[in-house]
């Protein structure tokens, strides 16, 4: 039995702080760096990539839509052509710096609304995997598991996480329930232990309509902005490494 | 005998349109390209590269100060560890875009107010050099003939190109003279061409003041987005090729 | 008979230059300066305003929303209520440069994907018109010519002006004919001329089905960035000049 | 006796949380609220207003270079001309937000690098008094005290206020003794008090050198992202509401 827990940090820029990084290293085993363009920015790349290398944490880049003022979480109308650009763009910067701090690149997570088109639009997925693999072939894409991001990945031969959320429900397609809805959000500790438990131990989920339905779950995220993102990680890996489940990063 | 001739491009963004890359590519043998902070974007940075590719033009970043409103041209209060940020940063980022066309990243060039800060500020010319070095060992760094930045390339034992300006005059200390002075800019292209064939041939300048003083000069710069760069270019080439030189890309 | 013509412009940024806002001001009648969002900065905004007020032209307020890279013409899912603070901060901003140069700042009238968009949605127009009102009521709001955005000026008594496109074909509920489609743009001068003198003197517009309706016209839009922008404004304000129209900006 | 406690705020962004605007209020009678160059957005302008408003607070617009990442505090080699310019646009954003909000925009006092220049250097002082001036010659320009941003209002007739720092020391020409000196800074409580008290009942200040010199002191700031700007200014204005001080806004 083994999972990843990740975190999305380095969403600092200039003089605004966000989240709490080293925090929140010493839970997780696979970090999302924001790469400057909806967070982020040449100093907190390079500070992020220093704290992962130090707790053994698996480093990603984590590429967004160039939207500072929204935080990459407003959809914008970028062709897929372009999307391959903008993701070849961030990944490349990251990368130089894990190069220079002599540590690999080991995955690439989108972010926010980019994360979003690209679990629904195969296109988009595509465009997004292709990049990856055309920078290094031996990155691993994390991605919403049932996802035509991981369908993507799995087409193009690329390495991938199918990722899974310890406090939100799904549908009965495997996909999260909508936010717009009452109960997307689970936010009672004894249930998002209860979820991750089924998720690490059956191989499923209890949908928000009651049913089990299979899920595979490589890599559990927690918000790395939220103020409960520590607290959450904490108590489940806490959990976990009772029940004896290996908690690492995948391929690393 | 030998010698490059490199020019600025990639300095569109977004819908706007600045200078004429196509053109440029066929009498230049280094292009050194805009990495989207003081200009470019990440839809700029691979059409520059695909068209330096298809033109066998050796390809180099070219990072400056984030300020795409002052077109990297004002000095920024910006301390050396920063600069090696941001150097990192950029040249990361055009590097990707090498990676995913199959070509090499052959140089780095700072732009503007960081190429002249870097020239006198022994500090900020190692913080680039340092930069350029731990990102890939095998780049060429190009900088200002007897600046600073060339001292720092051999201090750190890394490839350098000494780069010269065919329309520029030249101090007794070897340096660029002020634009705030007359006589600083050459605008003949009689006297241009005398001034590279000293330069190419007897490995001389003379000075403002009229001394012939020795004079390393392994690459020639014309300047992107000038109206005459490319005919300027093309003369010079079709005169040093018509003398038998070698225009070609140090180390390519 | 009277009409307005206006034309986009102060699109340049920075070191960037596009459109030749000198020479469209002397064919138009109304001048749309791009606020520093979408296109255009603080010195290119008292630029086009002083250029405007030597040819007494009217000037209005051009806002779009927060993208330099995309234009403002990609759609950004941004609220209403968002919108209306965006359009403040804009329009607030060049009515401070007419009030230093001594000239009223005459109208709005949304750029891009902002105008699109309110074209079509009732509360994003309403945001809009509220934003133009309360910051100055005597504002003319310019708007496409039977969209959300006229009716939004009529329910919030604030002056509009419905806006035609001498270059593009309409449907038969007198919207524009979307681009996707064949036909959607009027490239010869002749159907040009004839579309104008239909709306100026009858009223009305051949639609791209072949049938007269109605259409109120109070103002014209060329294209400030487009190539014949100045050569079709200055045909066509010499065509109506010639039949004795008034070309003039509305209550200016 | 009467003094005014200013403070800088509205510095968030985007996503981005800075500083306590609301709790500032209520022991601030003026807010310099920034303008969404160095800091701000058009979504906290008005917020802010709203917030100023509501507790009665004069609302001043604080301009600084066009810095985000960088938050201002570098210096930018910008002359003095686009310095105008670049005052209009963001005095001229807030005071829009001003009139729809039904409030007068009161004050400008320029922020960071833009207030430590315009202090020592003339010709930038009298583009910031200039460009106020022509926005509205009603505005009071907040300056550091003695320095040339004081003198360029009184040359053009503006109303001035010269700021003092309550936990700053000063040097015997009157101005703020460097941060490169140990001893720039105050930081027991009781040394504030007493800068203060001598300050506004005696006019003076007693200089790190220890010279009682002569001060005008019509404004206090208190830094709006500090950790201890309230509870400072608190305690001072306690102190002087005590002492009978009429604690209020210049011609407010």
């Amino acid at each position: 039995m083994k999972i990843d827990i990740n975190a999305d940090l380095g969403e600092s820029f200039g003089q605004y702080t966000l989240g709490d990084d080293e925090k929140l290293m010493s839970v997780i085993t696979s970090a999302n760096v924001a790469c400057g363009y909806h967070a982020g920015d040449y100093r907190t790349i390079p500070q992020s990539i220093k704290l992962a290398k130090a707790a053994n944490v698996a480093i990603g880049a984590h590429p967004g839509y160039p939207d500072l003022l929204g935080f990459g979480r407003r959809n914008m109308d970028i062709p897929a052509e372009e999307v391959y650009q903008l993701v070849v763009y961030q990944v490349g910067a990251v990368r130089a710096f894990c190069m220079v701090e002599g540590v690999p690149l080991h995955h690439v997570k989108p972010h926010g609304a980019l994360y979003n088109e690209a679990a629904k639009n195969r296109n988009l997925a595509l465009a997004i995997a292709q990049a990856v693999k055309d920078v290094d072939p031996r990155l691993v894409l994390y991605g919403l598991a049932n996802s035509q991001l991981i369908e993507a990945a799995k087409q193009l031969d690329l390495a991938y996480a199918p990722e899974v959320f310890a406090d939100r429900t799904y549908t009965e397609e495997g996909l999260l329930t909508s936010r717009q809805y009452d109960g997307a959000v689970i936010t009672s500790l004894e249930s998002i232990k209860k979820q991750v438990s089924e998720l690490v131990f059956e191989g499923v989920v209890t949908t928000a309509t009651n049913k089990k339905i299979p899920m595979q779950a490589d890599t559990l995220c927690f918000h790395g902005d939220g103020q409960s993102a520590y607290h959450h990680a904490k108590v489940i890996r806490d959990m976990l490494e009772a029940d004896r489940v290996n908690v690492q990063a995948i391929n690393y």
